[in-house]
């Protein structure tokens, strides 16, 4: 146990149900570059009032996870295209009491599609309607991808994604094939329908992309019938250490290489 | 350097100019006792949001200090005899959203007047007219004290406080001799006047107890003076080192024993 200063900065992150993902993630890497920052998970039942203390206790950076990504959009003084797109906030930079506010699951999402080329004139499905859904669908819209059916079972939520970004929507069973399969739903997550595929499996023979966000584990069944089939995967683990690096580089300014995001990556899963 | 984890409870400090003091004594203590929380200091330019902020976070524990001990009044929810009876807050402990507040320099102050058995029919020369000499006064009067005589040049100040307890006032020199001198100016402190006694030398000589609230150093003029006269003497740092003791009992719930405040007290001291 160091002894803490007085002149580190403070980052938080502002959830539901905390995890210790977050705050091992950032420490780890802080002690291994030498910056002078804490990071710490906290929650909270007055949003406002957090907020509020984020910029009048000078907090560097405040991660929001759920149920604050849409609460908090009137709290802030800035909002960043990639939080804009999707009405939703994961990032707080605390600029001198300015509090600038981004989406990093979204900026992360944009990264994945286009470090693995995947191609736009692909057909995609996507399953889920949630706030992550949101990111994804906003992201291959953004990469230029036209041919896109939003699979959700909530007829509001789902349809109302789908129009936003100009897609189809269906509450039943996805279509019979896709190039590319999308899982939003908390479908193969430890502890929530954790041995049940978010797709068929001749859903998975037909596609050559397999991308999964659920993170927790990040070999899913569907990640592992994916594996086994021999196709291209994307898995939600490397959507929340590249979304966990972006914060990191806002908050401290350093941009930190694959292999650091991975070590610490590797790190905060430990838990 | 340790990594954190998220059910570590964060106690903080708020002062106009923050020093490393506290943040060293508080987690040097945690360590040693392996207590899972962090301390650390801010500053703030809107103490109403930030006090808004400690108790939306859970924020455990809230040091007060200049120029915010009043000014947080308002902003708690209960007020102990300690504080109220100075007016002044130094010590905020947040019981699960209620803020509770009190004033552990007062506390440590009448805790040293019992510790070193000071005679209450002794007449006693306060110097100043402050915050601090707001809670030496009120301790001196709290603990039976009857001849007092507060010396202070600020006429509205220096009288207020001395009626407020039932004293006298005198603006200038203070009476020939008295058993007890206390300063609480910043006569002697390091920078401020560090080579000037804040009583003359044959006050020191009539004098039985030499009591100074300067904390840094330690060993003022006034405080050498009186060691060198083989006078009994209270330093600052016993104050700051009590007080700070009251306040770790109060965020953690674990009594600390002399040896243990005094260990923390040097390490913090090492600045």
């Amino acid at each position: 146990m160091p002894i803490l200063n007085k002149d580190m900065l403070l980052c938080i992150s502002l959830s539901g149900r905390p995890s210790n993902i977050g705050t091992r993630f950032h420490n780890y890497l802080y002690d291994e570059l030498g910056v002078n920052m804490i990071y710490k998970a906290f929650s909270t039942d007055d949003i406002a009032a957090a907020i509020g203390g984020v910029r009048a206790l000078g907090i560097r950076g405040c991660s929001v996870s759920m149920p604050f990504k849409e609460e908090v959009i009137p709290l802030v003084d800035e909002i960043e295209e990639s939080a804009a797109a999707i009405e939703s906030i994961n990032t707080i930079v605390n600029e001198n009491g300015r509090l600038v506010a981004s989406n990093t699951d979204y900026e992360a999402i944009a990264a994945l599609i286009a470090s693995n080329e995947l191609d736009p004139t692909a057909p995609v499905i996507v399953r889920g309607s949630g706030g992550m859904a949101k990111a994804v669908v906003a992201a291959f819209r953004g990469a230029g991808f036209d041919d896109l059916t939003v699979v959700a079972r909530n007829v509001g939520a789902g349809s109302a994604l789908a129009a936003k970004y100009g897609y189809r929507h269906t509450v039943d069973e996805p279509e019979p094939v896709a190039a590319i399969l999308v899982n939003v739903t908390p479908i193969g997550m430890a502890g929530v329908d954790e041995d049940v595929l978010s797709f068929h499996a001749d859903q998975i023979d037909a596609a050559t992309v397999v991308f999964d966000v659920v993170a927790f584990p990040a070999e899913t069944p569907f990640i592992r019938a994916a594996r086994a089939a021999g196709k291209q995967v994307i898995t939600g683990a490397e959507v929340i250490a590249l979304q966990a690096a972006r914060q990191f580089e806002r908050y401290t300014g350093i941009a930190i290489t694959a292999d650091q995001v991975a070590r610490a990556s590797e790190f905060s899963r430990q838990v």
